[in-house]
């Protein structure tokens, strides 16, 4: 028997719940898990079913078009491993700690590939037997070094790109491929410190938090819908190395959680937000 | 229009929701808010609903009785403040948090008085304008002192009870006599320490965290139902004074969380647990 | 017996400590509590050491001052509650929170009044006996109001002044006259929000975390040197009232456990930051 | 030029730190950092403080025991990585952790080896070039199985054992062989739980937090000094397998920070606690 994850975001509406339920009712599938939320100033409903049984995912989505209000968006997916494709430059926190998640099977994903436009990382990836692309962008211009890269994420037909500290900013027409499939992060301070060396505007501002953000990309640098974050304490002892370490260890972990919340199907994007089943 | 909250639990069967909606629906009722649960080894379902419209209670109660599954627990709560008593005995933290929440209407509660075996707090009570009542447990039974504050309470027939650092060990009677309604606050360490003086013992280990839980209170001494817990960081710079008083921050953070949840009607009570919609 | 607190910074040098604790050991004062700390890239020593024992506090000054590296600043406080004025305007949730802990003593502060250019609090503060003095901003020019402000302010000298959601913008003059004696709370958020109601904000963005800066207030408005932040975890379940909350929550820990480490004079500013021992 | 941490716990006397940076001062050497800590009922002085320069040793440790009270425990490393063993049995959680920030030489320790006595993490160690030792208990006597673990840590001479989910019951004997250099993590739970399947007791307990003690192995199973403690927030929603997952995530962290912490010569073993400068 199969089991699928059903994703429904739409304008609400009286009985939206009856109304589904009852076509998953009829089906005779059992429902595992079953969460809603409706947003209250938009009127937007959204609703995650986990169900198992056997069914026409055609059909079933059809039934659920035809019933539900105009404009819903529907994803109906299989409960199965992502396939992903992970995007890194020099910086080892966030990569080996998803490499080693991976080994053991606790991201609901499968890597299929590292992918970096330097060579510091191949050991590490290569120690978890799973193919290395050196994709260079020196003496190549932004456009070809993307060609080079979609060309090899071509072989691979990744769901989701996980952005592991990649340093390069994307352009526009890379980002609008992955529409919502691609994850990244990077540090968040509270206050935001603009330009370069972060670490060392934290340090000399004094601040006694290190953030990190989980973000989807869009076409505006690090402006896409939020997915998680987190923060953890500093204080006058870090140094600025410290307070860049702890910035790492906090990215490692905000980054987990987050695919494993995408991974789970337990995202929706609604406008340039995040709702988390 | 009024507005109602209602908590459903019952075994899970297919359809549960479906048929709640349904019965919701046809009565023209608009749900505000809508939560449910499944417990999966029990296979224990839970629901909270959040609505607005003219209702018959009673109808409504007997049409989902005779709908629901055999056991079900309804309650249908109109959507307003509940009456409590808070009974406190020298210490003021977690009891000057509750009545400063409740000047400004923070706790969905409305305290109606407070009694205490001690008149340490009569002052602070007294600036709030609460009826405060004195009842010593000096020179009279165990009994004799908890029939006292039954009287008291039969005054206010309140709702719900807070023992906000009430050290007083209740008899079963009493005890009974509030199921689930009864909210205590008390610190919690990791290890445990058994006996007196236990922040004498944390700072004696060494210990890293301390923490706080809020519970009902039933029969067996602080091992009823958790409805919230919170730690806080400690270290070797903490006297046991400190402890003690990062201990009481703790508890007055935790139990204002508690009661909140429970007074919202968020808190589900299932075997020895909670389930928190 | 007396009991003081002295703090030093200066540039570090070989053998301070030693230094600065010969002139202590000579004096025969039993030191309780000694922490130091130098700042690596800037070489900056920092100390703070609780003592008892009769001494002559000028004498004391002056022999530091004449053995340590020159611009060395030198503190000598004995150890007692602060004279403290709170300013604020309409929201209740930080100055109930101070005023609760001022009741029974664990700010390290006395608050000898509570000024504000709304009426909104004045029962409150009234229900704990503190003058309350209502001076409105209207009718008047900023400096006009700051005038009166500053006139009540002179009855009762104080050695610190608590914003607490103090909304008015203070002028340079105003702020001059208390240099690191004034201490300021508000929200904080990841990213940061700029314009008005900034809650909206965050809840279109969907941020996962809400935070709060507690600071000195300095010319530059929010930008003083931070004393202490804390965040707290929201979801996409939280509405615009509901952040809004959550932020209140926030800020008056934050408030609570930064006025503790001034009043306890275990704060330096140094530069634009401060180092808390 | 040679880095020392020099770290010093005995009797609290007056003028000590006077007296040590005397000492250090004439050595003509560079301190990089000093902390230090008074412990107030018992009267303990603890000193930890970085060096830099050329100094004789044994020269050094001689002078500080002349002139330190009598008792006084003095430990003089050189700043280098500690030499270090794992155990594990089958869990990879932590050990997966640590080979990582080890091969990032993150963890200020060389990892010389990994002992099991399962075949299960054989492969993992592997892929990061470490010798892996299964030596396996079965067919053979507690003592018999220690003996032969002894003969392998005979070949390593380790500084430090880390017990990572190593799910063995140790002799005294063994343990006394590494006083205060065995680090081992488990789970700890507010209100503890005594015997199996501790996941399971905190679902149906419904705990709202889930916890890790890092500590050293003394003689009394889990009871030695505490190390570190974390702790995460779980709720209904958590099966026992989430519960469980969520324990390991918090064990790894936990354990990750402990051995930190030791590694860089922040702990001092005082009684049954620990002091972390």
């Amino acid at each position: 028997m199969s089991a699928h994850i059903l994703l429904i975001d739409c304008e609400d509406d009286k009985g939206l719940i009856y109304l589904i339920t009852d076509i998953l009712y009829k089906l005779n599938v059992n429902v595992i898990l079953n969460d809603e939320f409706v947003e209250v100033p938009s009127n937007h409903f959204f609703m995650r079913t986990e169900f198992e049984g056997d069914i026409n995912e055609q059909e079933l989505i059809d039934t659920l078009t035809a019933a539900l209000p105009k404009g819903a968006r529907i994803r109906l997916n299989p409960k199965k491993n992502k396939e992903v494709v992970v995007l890194a430059t020099k910086e080892h926190h966030c990569l080996g700690d998803l490499l080693i998640r991976h080994k053991f099977n606790e991201l609901n994903a499968n890597i299929l590939a590292v992918i970096s436009n330097h060579k510091h990382l191949q050991s590490l990836v290569g120690s978890f037997v799973i193919p290395f692309h050196y994709i260079t962008h020196e003496h190549v211009s932004r456009e070809q070094h993307e060609e080079a890269v979609k060309k090899t994420l071509n072989i691979y037909q990744p769901d989701y790109l996980i952005l592991a500290k990649y340093m390069r900013i994307l352009t526009p027409e890379f980002t609008r491929a992955y529409p919502n499939r691609m994850i990244n992060i990077h540090h968040s301070f509270l206050p935001a410190f603009i330009g370069a060396n972060p670490y060392r505007q934290a340090f000399n501002r004094g601040v006694k938090l290190i953030g990190a953000t989980a973000h989807f990309v869009n076409e505006d640098l690090d402006q896409g819908p939020i997915i998680h974050q987190e923060v953890t304490h500093v204080n006058h002892r870090y140094s600025v190395k410290d307070m860049s370490k702890a910035g790492k260890e906090i990215e490692k972990l905000t980054l987990a959680k987050a695919v494993q919340l995408v991974f789970r199907d337990r995202v929706f994007v609604y406008g340039n937000k995040t709702v988390n089943l």
